[in-house]
């Protein structure tokens, strides 16, 4: 845990914070966190900053807290996610909060299994517990917004549209295609959107409505990834492309 | 499994391979395949083709080989890696093989637990399998050599130098540096080598030692990667960088 994360609840009347919990636990049992050390906290949602230690006992942390800079600047990117293993998504929802996805669309596909959907995994709480994993390990504040659709035709056709706007260039990593990622325009595109599909792949019905609604499909290469290991190669590849890997600001 | 891997000692003198155990099982009970059915192969460290299913019954799976496809080319990336958190090196290794790396060399830093040292994922057949998957997923047949070394310091004075050759460009993703990877010449470097460290990163003396010894720091940007993540994401851009992800052949 690289960033302590305040939320609303934590807030005293008077801007201290007083922590429960899991959060707590860690920063006594993990961090140790004496009264007058200092640790790294970023309001959800808001500012990152310094909180004071001002008590550190059984189950309860109370910080002064000063809060002044920016997280890191958004990916500007969103992700459709054909639902992937249970244990797969464990894996992927804390990498795409880390690496600062706006928002996922956990769709369903030909080739997700039915059980996927009776999956704990899937429960709101257990989603943002993953998702807060990943915003305190990149320091970032910004809980990404997670969807399921559990019918992938009318996601496609009625509600894509909207969600992600016109103005996002839609991409679709398929195996078929022959155009590389370099080629598609990444860097000037004001947001991406990257349509990622089950491990064995969207089926062609998916492929095809995906491209009758504007996303371009082009080639990861010869080697075929697994989908939490595609999901941070794309990532990383749009974050170069797009130099939103900007360098760090000095601190 | 998009690959089912042979080994030299499944080939029998009529040029069939007999496989046994959980490849044979792996074929009866997931891939259901008939005699006469066609199945992916690949020769382990050899060519990739065509196995047509001569038998396949209780723990044993017959096939006629054809082989005749050079498998997908290398990354030309080898790295060194402080060596993960058991449950990371378990994820890590996969994916490095299955992007193409050629050697790993799995070092101590430290901030790595001396208690890593006793993993069971540390012993050779226990990362063996974790390399096969990794082929198996990608339609790979080149095995990644994976070297253990349990003294930082001499690995880095005495052995660094012979292992990776001059040639190699050497990258260091350092959270101090501020240089960004487009621009240290890893589009006309001959071979790569990425310096990972632990998570919480190197220390400033390993950093130091490293660039001693020719390794470019440069900035992942401002958010701090778990290491399953950081690997993919780095791989990734460094295979952009290089054109190494070439369209498929078109089969």
């Amino acid at each position: 845990m690289n960033l302590l994360l305040l939320l609303d609840e934590d807030f005293q009347p008077d801007g201290s914070a007083r922590l429960t919990g899991r959060r707590a636990q860690h920063a006594r049992e993990v961090l140790r966190a004496e009264p007058g050390e200092t640790l790294r906290v970023g309001r959800l949602g808001g500012l990152t900053g310094t909180g004071e230690v001002l008590e550190n006992t059984e189950g309860l942390l109370h910080l002064r807290v000063a809060l002044a800079d920016p997280p890191p600047a958004r990916a500007g990117v969103d992700l459709l996610l054909a639902i992937p293993r249970p244990k797969a998504l464990k894996k992927v929802l804390p990498a795409v909060a880390s690496l600062g996805v706006d928002r996922v669309v956990l769709v369903n596909a030909a080739r997700v299994e039915k059980s996927y959907f009776d999956s704990k995994v899937l429960a709101p709480a257990f989603l943002q517990e993953l998702l807060l994993q990943g915003l305190e390990q990149a320091r970032d504040t910004h809980l990404p917004e997670v969807l399921v659709r559990e019918r992938f035709r009318p996601f496609v056709e009625d509600e894509l549209g909207s969600l992600f706007g016109r103005e996002a260039l839609r991409l679709l990593p398929h195996p078929p295609a022959r155009q590389p990622l370099a080629t598609l325009g990444v860097s000037s595109a004001p947001r991406v959107v990257l349509a990622i599909g089950p491990d064995g792949g969207w089926v062609p019905f998916e492929a095809e409505l995906l491209e009758a609604h504007g996303f371009h499909p082009f080639t990861l290469g010869p080697r075929i990834l697994r989908v939490e290991t595609a999901v941070p190669v794309l990532l990383g590849q749009v974050a170069l492309l797009r130099e939103n890997i900007s360098p760090p600001s000095g601190r």
